[in-house]
């Protein structure tokens, strides 16, 4: 695969450059019979589309999203189901600064070492905007979660030193603030942090946080493709993410067996963990509680200052990226998150079903 | 796939449980022409076999690798590499107590309710006896790399509270020391730490660092294969890891881009980075500078402390899980990470040969 | 997977319906730097394009490609080309009929078994239009054949009994005639032999042959992805395809070694086959001649003679199926035939650049 | 993928040589619950295995199967299989001729070209041993397929000129001749002819026909992994087959659709085929009826006869082969078809599995 195809049996195909006429997703793999429409998939794109607040880039893109194909009547029919967003705002730029010279940060000088050339127009395939297909498919994919009880809950748990405790969550506020944060608080200071990074000409990093209620236990697949190890691949693959960790994280190298391990217990017939330091996830299966995970976003590679760098034919330059950036992308990387992770557990979900011949007999007998 | 494979075309597909008659691994897409002896392969998995200090499990294993297929003396053909190992040391213990209970911190109960049963033999499929495959493929991608001219340097950077900093890295003296840490006086007071766990009947987490050389920019692809989303399926799929990141990490969260971004320098008709903190890999690809990448690894769940847990009737019990356990896994995973990411290297190496016209002109013209 | 991806490294994703908004293509891995435009593909839909003789039906299709991604000023960037084609006639059917009861011949049964619903428009994703995906990405992989140096010759060998012999063949009047066969003669007998089917209200079979020339030796992959099963893969995926042969095909059962063998020959250095019993294909690899399969084409289902039948409700029915229908799909499908062969060649070939560890050091030293 | 590995979901990944010390493969994805031992492989590789009459190479290999991994107390415990055979009869022989020559008909030449050197020890890889490994994994699909009361008939249709009328089949019989022919006085006919082949220093080809009763309607993914198509691979890749037909397979290029099209008929509430003229498949899914196909098997190439050929220095040279040969292949490859037609039928079923949201809750909820 040249690394476009994600999955194994829900597989989503992403295409599209951030200055094309479109962008797009192909799915394949959705089961026939579940309701789905276009104005369904909007809400998640909604959710990272540019132009929500001051943080986000003044690029004009509605995001709108149209099904071309899978889709009958309002129902999945099993058949691969084609998503098209078209782009409107992509500005007839002079390029020639970005044509020729390398941007610190970005993939610039790396894909032109790859193929030899890239698409200079807006980043091209390496483009924020990659990640519509990925959240259109999420949607879909939370779709078919919904059905089976499975719900995800991501925030922004940090912009840059401002980060929320545990303790002062509030899920139902992660909606009302353009940050996605789950604390009206945190994220004032993390806006005043913000405003001072846009004067300042920078930009921020931050942390984004997945919860997954309801997932039944077992799934995943030993060895190769434990829920965890695929969901890092899912989640690492976002541009801009340098890091992920489950449950306790990095925190458990400095941690003892007697603390880490979670204990058993049956309480009414039910065996639940005492604690979950683990992240809901046990030998790579999910063991039934909470699934979490952590990932590190780091800051967005433009930024206005000037900063030294080489062009194409090889010479020292300064340079200063104007233009349309978001100075974090932490709070529309949040539902990029959510994507992938409801895409990968769909997909597991999937593959854990042949593990037993009961389950074989079930469907066919 | 249901799991045991990993690669896209340098594939590895492991097999064998702790307590069978042998593990072993079949590695297809191995190129035809390269010298390979089981010698070589042996002088990797020595360095993950117990029994090499009082810090592994006590279990004797020589864990002599042989070579089933595909080499025809002493050179590749092209044809799969079948590696098997022999169990030698399975004793015929009394599994009743582990049988029917959920060893705390364990696959027990996952796989129980995944599968409807478990082999319950030393952990079966889920014992870390199942890296040897990983390990005896992991030398064959390691013999490709060093013709490339790519080097791993794979070392324990921490374990419970004693880590090393960079600046105290002395890589000549890894080997030197059974914890497999680049320097001496902090191998020595992880030792006292590690001798406390074993008096306390409790164990240590630790962290792993792997540093890459030599690698060409443009390996990765982008957009679900990147580099960085590949080494972390790859190395998020070792039992026990519950965390990684690239370049400066978790860290990036509360950084800013005109810190964090690396500027490019023209030196000499050479393009190089200032700095490294993306870690070598910009855009999901290599960037030509060293790849650094960080593995948190948990304490080991087998401790013979009273824990806690629930018998498979569903009682609340409390076990003392005796036999023979690693007060740390972190030493013996090292070349595990290493061979993790030596295979990745090579699929994406392969996958890499068709980004260019060029490239196919080059063999077939 | 889901079935609607093809390929190991060059793949392709179609999705679409015969009655939705579009159609489409996906195509991952396509090397960049390599000269492409619409108008080149629009070549190859052309060959396939309903309404170019009597013996197609009167659908009114210009099918337009469209490139949206993937390529920047006429090159190829390595980046996911999205192709698609919009649909123009579908014409706002009563469908009650086709709706409800299942024509012989065609999947409409198969599909409410297998997804307990289908999209009942002009077949939906059955549909012969499902093929236009299939060519626009075949034009591609010829693009890339082009360049090596490779050439596929696709023609109708027979329709009903009319059949071509191989020494009758005029490879120069194959886009001469609307049927694409290699022989005007036979091209009027078939035309005549098409009429009388017409008149009848019936419909006819006929078999597709493809030589492929210039394929360096060596190219496939033992053991299961051998470049005969892999063709046989791709060209039976496409519908109303019964049987597929090479080289001597079915003859081969009647036939003895020492006729059957073919002899090697060396000549001024080069070596060849006296005979090409094999056509072309050795131990599942390209052998250096030329490479020679043929496929079975049923007759067209969709005939407007009465035909027994059951509905949906599961009463015994006659239907008369109207419409726009071709008598023969075979003119039409040679260009699918070869498409799909080129796809496969294209992703042979790039399979093969791992077989030598002298590869991996043309390219990386 | 190197080739090696079959399957998407339940996948078997073979590896060794005609003389190295084993063969053997691993299956994954094989469900957890199933009663298996090495008896019940051991029937179905008794029924390839040399041997068995005069008409089958005079090697000596008891192929007796160890079952390594994946089963514990008789019952697959959902972890990989490991299956080993031990090569018992590999006489060290002078193996200077064939060394330096290229067998006709064989992968000598093809696998120089594409390896650049090869196992030449009794065919290496190309060996007809190589299949084993599909056999023993076979039988593992036989195992479950029989669970879900799915059954595969499959014998020698035809050997030379000696075929057998579908009107004279007598299933019964086929396990009493050594040609496993359903009729004995075919099957004396086919051994008049093979023992004037062995007179004359020849060989014969042959073709065997797959009947497989008990399929639920619906199984096989559109587009490119029809039932057929996949069928069409996995047979394909057994060396010596030269063609796959389905149904009335290459008789339908002269047929009408009239003729062709099989109506559906309602009776007691069950819907069925008046006819079977497509051989259970339409649209590439089953239909509920009877799947049949033919398999086209070229005479074997190793014959004694004199036979010219190049040498590796590229001089006309003329050889005799010598040795241990079938002068057919057909009766040990029927196992080998029905197992190949076995894995593939047990890998759709698991694929069809996410077909409907219906059969996600029936497994979830």
């Amino acid at each position: 695969m040249a690394g476009s195809t994600y999955g194994t049996l829900f597989t989503i195909t992403t295409w599209g450059e951030s200055h094309g006429p479109a962008l797009g997703v192909v799915i394949d793999g959705c089961p026939a019979g579940i309701p789905l429409t276009a104005d369904y998939i909007q809400t998640f794109l909604n959710r990272r589309k540019p132009g929500q607040s001051k943080f986000t880039t003044a690029r004009k893109e509605s995001d709108q999203v149209e099904i071309l194909s899978g889709v009958l009547e309002d129902i999945t029919t099993g058949t691969p189901i084609s998503l098209i967003v078209h782009n409107k705002d992509q500005r007839s730029h002079d390029y020639s600064k970005i044509k020729d010279c390398y941007r610190p940060g970005h993939a610039d000088y790396t894909f032109d070492q790859k193929y030899g050339l890239r698409d200079y127009r807006g980043g091209g395939r390496t483009s924020g905007r990659e990640t519509i297909g990925r959240v259109a498919a999420g949607a879909v994919a939370c779709r078919i979660l919904e059905t089976l009880g499975i719900r995800l809950t991501t925030y922004t748990k940090s912009i840059g030193p401002v980060m929320i405790p545990d303790s002062a969550y509030d899920f139902d506020v992660i909606s009302e603030n353009h940050l996605y944060m789950p604390n009206l608080d945190y994220a004032a200071q993390a806006s005043t942090y913000l405003e001072k990074c846009i004067q300042e000409r920078d930009s921020s990093g931050g942390m984004i946080e997945c919860l997954i209620d309801g997932m039944p236990a077992g799934i995943g697949e030993p060895v190769f493709d434990k829920l965890d190890a695929a969901l890092a691949q899912a989640v690492m693959s976002i541009g801009a993410v340098k890091g992920i960790e489950f449950g306790d994280g990095f925190a458990v190298t400095s941690s003892t067996g007697s603390i880490n391990n979670d204990a058993f217990l049956s309480e009414n017939g039910q065996i639940r963990k005492a604690t979950n330091h683990s992240g809901g996830i046990l030998g790579g299966l999910s063991d039934g509680s909470q699934i979490i995970f952590r990932a590190a976003v780091k800051p967005t590679p433009s930024i206005s200052q000037p900063q030294r760098t080489v062009n194409t034919s090889g010479d020292n330059i300064e340079i200063e990226i104007s233009g349309r950036h978001d100075p974090v992308v932490v709070p529309r990387a949040v539902v990029v998150v959510e994507s992938m992770a409801a895409i990968t557990l769909v997909d597991l979900l999937m593959q854990n079903m042949h593990s037993k011949i009961d389950y074989l007999k079930k469907i066919y007998l």
